[in-house]
């Protein structure tokens, strides 16, 4: 890897010392004008997402926190490093001297890129080891780089949040593999496969970081000026809608009309991963309520009815069911992104607001929205067939025998990879615990 | 409400994809200037505090986290869209064509509305049920709205923090609303008012992200410049005052100089509160502090002497204490913000800065910083007004017995609401996960 | 401090309501061009880390958690506040007026300030009081500002993210005064010195918003345009590598290749401390991961021979394990640092961008960069000292009798300073509560 950086990556004219020089030469008046300023924030709320949200979602099993928490943070680190390399070879390369500059734009396609391979990590959570885990992530990345590679330049579909390109592919990408690993006997570990109450309200950390942050991750890389502030309008008003209609429905799905917290957990979330593609449209905010309200009902419908029968029909496992957060949605996004573009006119876009929001210039310049529409849809199909072709590959590999994964009756369980504190709550506190607490005080 | 935001709502000419010819008209040079990139990050922090930091922040009651958490979520979603259309009404409707023109302002603004609401639910926090709360956002957020339009646009009171717009209003409406739903047996569910030690630790998450947050908060909507930059300076400076002297009066009033965590987490941010209204004036540094140290004081002997006399005397059950945390803070935030515009001077601020700071323009030109001071005190009473009105009003429609609220002894309760896991605390743990715990395991 | 502060500390010009009289005299055409915009986002990423970083990841222990994020707020609040005086007195003071001018800048650098002695916190964590803890800070503060403004001022050392600065002096100043603070008989509350499941998870939630934030933390006060930008990415990419390696070396140490939490923990963060020094500098990308690789290989060695060796040998007892996490990554950072700028060239920097990176302006003007890499050398010989002698003699004054520290049976245990919940976990649930659970409901 080191050596792979030394050849290839240095740094774009932004984050160069050269910057001065840069300035004047493209007559750049002020130092705010750096692209830094244009996406830092919403690099750090991405990173946030990416590191504590989708690391604290998947804590809520009782007993693995820690893989979650951990084995997300390694994945994760791990993963950002190769996707510069591979996302730089197919998008950033400098056909000059054949390096990739990178600047703070490429940070955030490394995060993005990365969370393709944490949704596929939900599927698979606490039934994989972490050498099976960076093995799905080496070639997750590969494939995402690619798939996004066609997705964004050949057909040219737009996706500034990746409903396609990152929630369809990462999710099928897990689902297949998922799928292949099938473990028949996975019920031997069933007593570690609920939550307890306070791992619940961990989990509700990722869950709101989430969900407060989506806004920053469907605008980070969309145009600069009206493009990330009405994509984060967008998603913000999405995410509000959809959050009421999961309530709503899960009290009525569940008896007694309680409310469940898989699905406050994660349903919630379903309208920020669907108004990925169409961020930077003109959506409309109550386009955004009908895309949120609608969301809102698949996704909590999903876990209550689909996902039993994922499990048990189609004989797919999915432990965070990431097929109601990220599959479903994902696809969602992808037709609400082709209709909208389909519908775009120059009226409602400008004739300048249309070329740039749809990136009509150089040999898509005469393109229309009806053909960017159905180009929208192909990006759809790249996406879906790349998740699911290469899962199933990807699976047939980490099946193999030397991976040292779990067995059956130790999925879900921190203690197979992780050196666990012995728990207070499983023994009877030490006599001379006790006596201390009821018992005399030094200090103050 | 979908119906609602096609009818009314659209894009501000910031968010627009026309934004590269209002560029143009308005000789905007560079994109940077769009407004997004003047509040985006304060916006994302402010959101925090509304999710993460209001959330969080009720989660210390040993059985109540899943209400605290969720519920907030749930109102505050649903707040956010009835904010942005009351609110839109009052003050951002455009009369050329009836339409609601939304941008980044409106979504900090429509997170304020329920900042509010959800200071009102601290006050019955555990003791209504989800119905209840959500017709208590419905009415607040429209009370809101109203009082807001008269204390900032009628009154033209300057309060870029909302010391009296959220804190005083929404603490009175939360109280007014306790007072009217009282509940003399309350004592049944006495059990459950406690806290864990590890429910503490995650109510300090809430208290920790809104201390950090504030001074985005109180600057979120301040103006450009100079007056962002103070409103974040003032802030930060009162909070850290304040922490100090909270600290040093927990110790001096419990027995042994041991620390309560309830002062800790909650007068630590009175500080933030007060420093609400005269955030953007020339408050000056040590102004701060002294703000700061007179909040700490008053919140957390408040905690020890008032909140006991509220319940006993005036029957005002306030479970996290707002009273303390909000209301009088709120009321220490609009006297400040009255003398410090009433003592202000073209001196202090310069001829134009006095104008811009206290929006001096219009038919509001010829105002003088004494009338602007008697303005400042009339937005006290108003807040006041509507929200001890107001929440009678509400407190009396929630009293109707339709709404499902929990028996005296269910309070505090997440099983009423809930789907709550079983706890492996209450309950033997599982022999053979026992002897898991210390047996073989497989893998690597 | 209110006093001093009513005498020193006035707004900064950019802060000041005479700002638009500013603007105009210094040909600044827009608001977006205060500093409060290029370092906001920053700022509250920073402060983030202060809070949350800090207090949380230092949750770990069982019985300390009140103590670790409660005191860590108590201290830190009150650290920037002196820490803006004297701060002050040593950097802004404009010997015009004799004032301290404070802007954002100064937000962040009292921020820094504070970092190092939470620093030295870890060092005494849960063997000190919160009276030891204030006159531990006091010192620092004022030792800190003394060897930043000889380092940085008079010596002109470069340490954007204060590899020196902060965390060699802060993790120096903490051992020397644990060393002199030494218990031998601290056996005797070992009961208390691991940690449970949750609070592992707690300490994950410091750990990560650590990470995440660590690129703001070494870019919040670099050079505007590139130089923040640069410094991020150099920050990003040391990160990302270092917790690759800490997972692996982690995993060859340990037993049965089970991960340690307490790696996991600590040593992912060492390739932030050790990117400070040079952060601005042009380190290259894959410079930036072999610095992250070495950092993460140090410190998780640290851990496992180094903190014990320290104990038994050269009784220094280590709460947080700071030598391998600050202390080691810092001097790493340091020499990083004094050797990239002495390998400096014109070509790579560009005439403009080299005397921007380094400040060869004015009396500096002359430098030449193998001078640079001496001074460099110089700087963390400086924090070396001043670390060693002020902690130990600090350490001397807290070994006085006076300030009401812990006894040896009462380390690590909240209840000597908190007021702490009765547990359920220690108790047997009462049985009506029990009933409960199982019995009927009222509500919805």
């Amino acid at each position: 890897m080191i050596i792979l950086f030394g050849i290839f990556i240095r740094y774009n004219p932004e984050a160069d010392a050269h910057w001065p020089e840069f300035k004047k030469q493209q007559n750049i008046t002020s130092d705010i004008e750096n692209d830094f300023y244009f996406r830092y924030p919403s690099f750090q709320d991405v990173h946030v997402m990416i590191f504590v949200g989708f690391g604290f979602l998947m804590t809520f099993l009782k007993r693995y926190s820690f893989g979650a928490v951990g084995f997300n943070f390694l994945i994760a680190a791990f993963g950002i490093q190769w996707a510069l390399l591979m996302q730089g070879w197919f998008h950033h390369l400098d056909f000059n001297d054949g390096k990739i500059k990178i600047g703070i734009e490429n940070l955030i396609n490394a995060d993005f890129c990365v969370a393709g391979c944490l949704i596929a990590y939900g599927a698979v959570l606490g039934k994989v080891s972490a050498v099976q885990l960076m093995v799905m992530t080496l070639f997750g990345v590969t494939l995402f780089a690619v798939e996004e590679y066609i997705i964004l330049n050949l057909i040219h579909a737009r996706d500034a949040g990746g409903s396609m390109v990152i929630h369809v592919f990462g999710a099928y990408y897990g689902l297949a593999i998922s799928r292949v690993l099938y473990r028949p006997n996975l019920d031997q570990s069933k007593r570690l496969q609920g939550s307890v109450y306070h791992s619940d309200v961990f989990a509700m950390i990722g869950t709101l970081f989430l969900w407060m942050f989506w806004p920053s991750f469907n605008s980070a890389i969309a145009g600069h000026g009206d493009g990330q502030h009405r994509a984060a309008i967008n998603t913000y008003l999405c995410l509000a809608s959809c959050v009421v209609t999961a309530v709503m429905i899960s009290s009525v799905v569940e008896k007694k009309g309680r409310l469940d917290m898989v699905h406050i957990q994660n349903s919630t979330l379903a309208g920020g991963v669907a108004a990925g593609t169409a961020a930077e449209f003109m959506l409309t905010p109550y386009g955004c309520l009908i895309v949120g309200f609608c969301c809102g009902i698949i996704s909590t419908l999903g876990y209550v009815y689909l996902t039993p029968f994922l499990e048990s029909k189609l004989k797919i496992q999915d432990t965070c069911g990431i097929h109601n957060l990220h599959a479903m949605p994902g696809l969602i996004g992808g037709i609400v992104g082709a209709i909208t573009a389909a519908a775009a006119s120059k009226e409602v876009y400008s004739e300048e607001g249309f070329k740039l929001t749809f990136g009509f210039e150089g040999e898509f310049a005469h393109r229309t929205a009806s053909i960017q529409g159905g180009h929208q849809a192909a990006g759809i199909a790249v996406a879906l067939a790349f998740g699911l072709v290469g899962g199933t590959i990807v699976g047939i590999i980490l099946k193999l025998p030397i991976w040292g994964d779990p067995a059956d009756e130790n999925c879900f369980n921190d203690e197979v990879y992780w050196e666990v504190p012995e728990d207070e709550e499983s023994l009877p506190p030490p006599v001379e615990y006790n006596n201390h607490m009821m018992g005399k005080h030094t200090g103050p």
